[in-house]
């Protein structure tokens, strides 16, 4: 747990810094720009008076979530995906990753046969942009959740609890945390880990492109990724604080 | 000139508060972020070493622009273009527009074989998303010409001069200048100007949808909209000073 | 306003010979070939028991367009605009333009729920096909209102003027009207002016992809095109007596 | 042969008058507008010095046909198919039916490793756009091949024989010529018959939705369209006579 | 009738064997694998309590059919149809072909108010695969409506008779019954001939690429076609007598 | 570890008889049908001679997957993909899993500049349809490795390990191998696990949409899908020993 030199700096067990605005876009119910080191995502939750057409008349709602990224978030252009009128396979991947994470900590039927939309768009990318959605995804989340509360349509936020997530790396046998762009492309293994405040596991995911890795690694992912999340629940909560 | 009250205590001929950030996207060569009033356009400007195929071999440059909203930089959300695999013909018009606008002041022949790739992106939209983009753009683009030049590549920034556009509309009669969302709904007839620093018209571009206009209305439109870009060509130069 | 010497001998403001048949796709409510000079354009309106979705239940009707060129309406095909299920940007902003000249005459209220769709399909292109759609569809509205009259559905012809559209080009400084394609090529400006028949202005577009303009041009842009749209409103007016 | 009375007072076994203008859009290099009854059909023949990839580098050439309609061919109005970016099962079926048959008499080899693309597109529609669009395209192929050797591209016409096409349709099962759309509509059995000038057969299709058919019919179909077809390839001839 | 040897040893009016699964698909209202030689196609059946726009509120069926091949089925790899959003022209003419073949042989009113979808996958192409489709697309189709028989839904099965497809090629003059692919690449003149179990015509295709065929030629494939079928409708009886 | 019955008897750690045919489709370089209880999937490996652009020139392979599903394939038909021109979310995410569980296993070097293409087509779906189409496409891919060492092309089979995989669910805190569709449908968490023969982790996937799941789960979890995987190496070593 030691010999690998980081690119900015950090030990292998050390988060980037991150920062959480929120009601960043004034027009939406829920907004909230996420800095994580040099990744931003810009995360908005829209509400609809109604839900997909495989909900309706059962009296419970709907969270679900579209990713994309600005053209220039990267270090070279990215055509727009308007262009082929696809979704590519990693936006689509990461989409469902955020929407499903965010249904795990809702209740819907508290919630009510509305639908919240959530809008990740990627400002800048250096790293990590799917686990910074879901965690400024929450945000936004909330703080949607807090106007219909305020409006006295619902009577209590329906989420049970905070959910944040964060990436973990293999690099020759070695753990790193939170990787950035240069590190994810180095790392032979590269595990994401959404995780409630409490500790819950929401959805673990681990692959390798390069080759197959232990048993027991994986148990020692989930502790890291719990311990590197502490700032991250606490950037969300003096964020929603503030609303 | 008088007796209409504007919705956020203008006068008819004020102009919003406007700023620009230049490079905000940190990764891209040129970029802007302007805010004019309630208005938020993130401004990109992409280098490419090559040009589309009807100038290839002819040694001069181009550029060319796209511009999108994000889902929610409005007040209800929309869907994303991406759904449909088409550009709409509002953002078609609008992005042929900032392309044309940014040509009319560029030197080609200076440019050499490369193209400068604009992205207009909305963030929030409150009137005036097209005349703000192409203002923001030019600051944009201007950058990553200044980095062309540091980095040798072309002896000078092969612009002739700074370009903006502001809209003028009329309503009842009287003129307004840089209609806010709620103003551009309520006018009768929409012009958008875009003029250089030194006065020169780039493009004019009057529209009814209401009923025809007179012939002398077109000269004190004109006059009105030099006048209120006075500001905007200020914070530009402000704006690359810093550069 | 001398020295240039138009390619097919015509004077500086001389418009090409204009000739509309009324009635041409005999299916259709109202219908128009129009040719100016070598462009012809074969304009067809249809009417629709209904209204969009943001006009439904106010009592008041719509006009809008759709503009294409036939592959073959070039020197050199075109692919369709099929294959790419995309309207080309150009496409676009042209029918974009068309719905909007003819809304701005027609009276919404006496048209009542219904829509009006205008089909402009350019079967020959040798300039100008956007401003000659513009004049051919008009005709094509008014025949379908006319028969809307005679079967008794409304009591008059809700249009309140008859609008028309020519180009006027600026060439090393000297005005052209009714650019052919091959000086429409040359051209440093291009304006198209859409005109009602008592001269006011419906739109006005003015774009230079060379150098700025100044503005004293605009007013005798504008002077020559209303001069210049003279022999074809009386062209309209004479397709029309025939119905 | 007889009960049957058609409802433009045509005979069972009479074509309806055909009428072809060779030269109809200026800039094609072949060109034919047919007129068959109240069916009317642009056919453009575009010449273009390449071949699709599996032909390339055997010196032989290729033919391939395109088939649409305008809007408002049809008595109430169809969409346009760049709308959905798909070409319909039906234009399908029939531009690949004209290319086979124009494909059969031409001598590729004689042509050289070069493309002719034939559009077809129906301004109005009453019945047999198919088969008026094979005879009027033959028109245009014949056109631009004349203009090859006019060129000296090419030593002689490498067309084979004139082709063109008819309907017979079955009804209570008498046999009708060169059905209109009503009759279309009523039919129990419908062939369409490509053949040369020579009597030889092409393209074959005989189609019921209703009930099955007898074998014997089929000659008595052949021997009517063979008839059928007289005036038809008078009319390509006396078309191509003044080219 | 005689020289041509075929590539499989087959006699010139000799089909390949051909054998009918039902029921492959168990989750399938109906369901037929079926082999004829070297081509594999699997066909299903599904029952819908609707109909097309177009026929709603008539108390009357439809039949319709979709047909793809699996990107392998061929001796190269081809692409998804899902790629381009494109159903080829070859597709889509063969599906009408089939649909169009299986409505002619079914009592629509008999059916009442709902929708059979016939998908016909190519599991392996080694020519043939349209009338293949046909002929397991009505093994299906009889499965379906037995169940609707024993469900007590319908009365009886409203299908008139047992329809199926062979293909007859011409090669130098002489006729094959039963092209394989290598064969069907090489013949001149390609013919598929739809029939009922009694001998009617539902469809005849014809088509040469390569020089026109004579009329009397027609007489003698129908006939060769009839003769070709016997085997195959008593794969289809032997089939269903076990369902 | 006990209570729940399973809907077809088995008990919580066995998995669904396996059943592999190599060659199904012979036509493919590899060629699997797995069956796995009623889940059957058709894998087939396609040779290309040439790599993407980003690997280029650099003496390495690549493999990648499409899976897509029949539309009978599920008890009620889902339209086809083609249709909307877009490949579905979960489309994507499965062809994503299954390409980079390939790779994992694959010397890429050793394969040398060529691509094996995978497709995965879903004949019959009873859960575990992305499970099983990595053991079966492991198993295609082996076949298409074998034959280019019988070829000689590479010199051994460049494939490091087996790989295959299986799911496991949690349902009321009990865990269930290889979840059948009705078991997927209720279980609370779902993981899939993919393994090397040799007991290496290739991808680890574990989602709720119901609640949080504890840390300790995860070790049991792939405890239990390392045993249930036994068999399924098992069929594929035997799969293969026929080739």
């Amino acid at each position: 747990m030691t010999g690998y030199e980081r690119i900015d700096g950090r030990l292998w067990d050390e988060p980037r810094p991150v920062s959480i605005t929120v009601g960043y876009q004034r027009s939406a119910e829920g907004s909230a720009l996420i800095e994580m080191g040099g990744t931003k995502v810009l995360c908005a939750a829209s509400l609809e008076e109604r839900v997909p057409a495989f909900l309706r008349g059962q009296g419970t709602g709907w969270v679900t979530a579209e990713y994309s990224m600005l053209p220039r978030a990267t270090n070279t252009r990215s055509s727009r995906e308007r262009d082929t009128g696809r979704v590519s396979g990693r936006s689509q991947e990461i989409q469902r990753l955020i929407g499903r994470s965010l249904r795990a900590v809702t209740d819907m039927a508290a919630l009510g046969e509305r639908t919240v939309q959530i809008d990740c768009d990627v400002i800048e990318a250096d790293g990590g942009t799917r686990t910074a959605s879901i965690t400024g995804a929450y945000v936004a989340l909330q703080q949607a959740m807090m106007m219909l509360v305020r409006q006295r349509v619902i009577r209590r936020v329906p989420l049970e609890y905070p959910v944040a997530a964060v990436s973990v790396g293999i690099l020759k046998d070695e753990l790193l945390l939170d990787l950035c762009y240069a590190e994810d492309y180095e790392a032979d293994v590269d595990f994401n880990v959404v995780m409630t405040a409490n500790g819950g596991l929401v959805e673990l995911q681990g692959a390798t492109e390069a080759r197959p890795f232990a048993r027991p690694m994986v148990e020692r992912v989930m502790a890291l990724a719990a311990r590197g999340l502490e700032p991250v629940f606490r950037a969300q909560r003096e964020a929603l604080r503030r609303v």
